[in-house]
């Protein structure tokens, strides 16, 4: 396949690297963190606001899509892009996480996942190919393989028979893209459950059928940080170091950190956009609830060191009362400075990479968050 | 009191006009319409958003602002302009109407208009000068004298005391005014009711008191569309020509023409913005409910003739989906279309008056809004 990234350095203390990855609608650089736009849109956010924020890339959701407005709806009027006017690189999941952890009655058979949408109850069959049909008809830039969902805790046989169907079901993705959807980009992803040999199994097996990037799946699903850690380190330690590497879902400022310094580059995490719809907000020194009556009076921005659209012009004790009072702007003005503070957060961290001390960076944000508080 | 309002051009068939405003934050073309911002906040849009549709000033209501979150805290942190962020002029009601309309068990005294919050319980007296004390907090452009709210129907006697209780709370209110807040503008309200005879009465009363602009307070509350107009040209007829009329709280674009007609200069109301949450969108061929199936597959805009963000960018099949998804962005998208729409009505008002066509004007829109359709 044909060259879509490139490392551009290394860190010499830990396997942080920074890249970039080249889509059709332009080139991004890693480690990324892609904004949530599950529906068609980030929530409360123009795509102007979004690119305004630095993001180059969003992810979409290939479940919701389907059946809110239908995929062929969307192909219909010119594709995802186009529908709802962000010109930049969309990456869609498969489908199959939402199938698992949102739909009614989900049944794992070996042609796919058999399920009830959570809208109005209807039976759907989301096969391999099923699912590259609809990313197909998103015309989203990078696309992702169907994989099967391994519960935590999982016995040992069970997490091994739904990584060998995932294989299956990933061959036969790989399939289907092939025929109609050379002009994106695929991705695999690796399963394995929480066990170390059947991580590595599966990152072997899922790099010969070679993808233009891999994902870590099923990972963050209620297991201990340090076994998530360990599972990652299993999986990127079989991954090719010239793909990109997506941890899927994952996380917060924190988990990005760990992620990164083991080899990953690429993100989504509902996080940000969902905390700030509930008034949760990252600062330079950890999280805040602007709902505190503390904050009745408080004429400072969210963050003084920030420097989004909000801290530049809203105070505290404003964004207090709007969120008091219900008002709609405040979810837009809290996205705003959370998308903010996570692109912010994944470009220091680039060019701490770049700059040679991102083993200093990291020391240095663990350090500050324990000695500062407001 | 000093020259605030210039009339620019008069309208040779009908009493519209064309004028300026001037406020200490700006100058303000009229007829104009004013965007409602009820809790320091036009509901969905940013103050950018506000000015970039063209708007100058806004209205915010005292009654919400003083419950929550107090004008006090709103004058400790800079007034209203610095706290919503919004540089431009502001006009406050009394908080009389809301107190009437949103307050549980109004009782009207000579003093003032006892109440409970609607958010609460806590009981409160709403009197001339308190209303004059929170407007001062807030540091708003143009205040509003507290009146009293005269239901339809109301006995001739009834409508004759209340107007009069009115009258004297309109004094007391202007000697509230005088000694703390002469920067600003203060106008008067005149009532009575549905008569004829009180109604220009009550006009020559609260000329006579001399305040800097005048509305007419008391209509559009249930009465026929005939006898509206037939109170307002009543009570106009009675006010100075040279200074600015207030219709408050009024109304479809219907109404708004109408008014005009009789020399009323500015509006305010909440029906675009309502209606854009509501997902009813103001056409040049007649309002549109979005919500509509026929609209699934359409990619044409809201409005081909319409010039704004959304219509620039947005086919009706996606403001669709974001509105049956439930997804925020659609109550800001919808809004911009509708402010835009109210606010491009009244400039075209203006420039019909400028150009010498008015009646033109009125005759060509109704024309058009019956035979368009969509
Ligand atoms: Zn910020
Ligand atoms: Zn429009």
């Amino acid at each position: 396949m044909a060259r879509i990234f490139q490392i551009e350095k290394k860190c010499p203390q830990t396997k942080a690297r920074t890249g970039f990855l080249f889509t059709r609608r332009g080139i991004i650089e890693t480690p990324v963190f892609m904004p949530v736009g599950t529906q068609a849109s980030v929530k409360s956010l123009t795509p102007e606001d979004v690119s305004g924020l630095g993001a180059r890339i969003i992810l979409a959701n290939t479940y919701h899509l389907f059946l809110r407005p239908g995929h062929e709806l969307i192909a219909r009027l010119g594709g995802l892009h186009c529908f709802m006017n962000w010109p930049r690189s969309i990456l869609t999941d498969s489908g199959g996480f939402q199938v698992f952890s949102l739909a009614k009655l989900c049944k794992i058979e070996e042609d796919g996942a058999r399920f009830q949408s959570h809208l109005n109850g209807q039976e759907y069959l989301l096969t391999p190919e099923l699912s590259m049909e609809i990313q197909a008809g998103l015309d989203s830039d990078i696309r992702m393989v169907l994989d099967t969902c391994i519960p935590y805790p999982c016995p040992y046989e069970e997490a091994k028979r739904l990584t060998e169907l995932t294989h299956r079901w990933e061959e036969r993705s790989r399939l289907a893209w092939q025929k109609n959807h050379r002009e994106s980009l695929l991705f695999g992803i690796t399963q394995g459950g929480m066990f170390e040999d059947l991580r590595r199994y599966s990152a072997k097996v899922i790099t010969s059928l070679d993808f233009h990037g891999y994902a870590i799946g099923g990972l963050s699903v209620g297991e201990p940080h340090d076994l998530m850690l360990k599972m990652l380190e299993a999986s990127i330690e079989e991954l090719p170091e010239g793909k990109p590497r997506y941890l899927m879902g994952v996380g917060t400022p924190h988990d990005i950190l760990e992620a990164v310094s083991r080899g990953v580059d690429m993100f989504d995490c509902v996080l940000p956009t969902r905390n700030a719809r509930r008034g949760t907000l990252y600062t330079s020194f950890g999280k805040i609830s602007i709902k505190q009556a503390r904050y009745k009076d408080d004429d400072r921005p969210i963050d003084p060191e920030c420097q989004c659209y909000t801290c530049r012009n809203y105070s505290r004790a404003y964004l207090r009362h709007l969120f008091m009072a219900g008002e709609l702007l405040v979810y837009r003005l809290n996205t705003i400075h959370n998308l903010h503070f996570y692109l912010c957060f994944m470009e220091r961290i680039r060019n701490a990479i770049r700059k040679g001390h991102f083993e200093e960076f990291k020391k240095h944000y663990y350090e500050r968050k324990e000695e500062v508080e407001c």
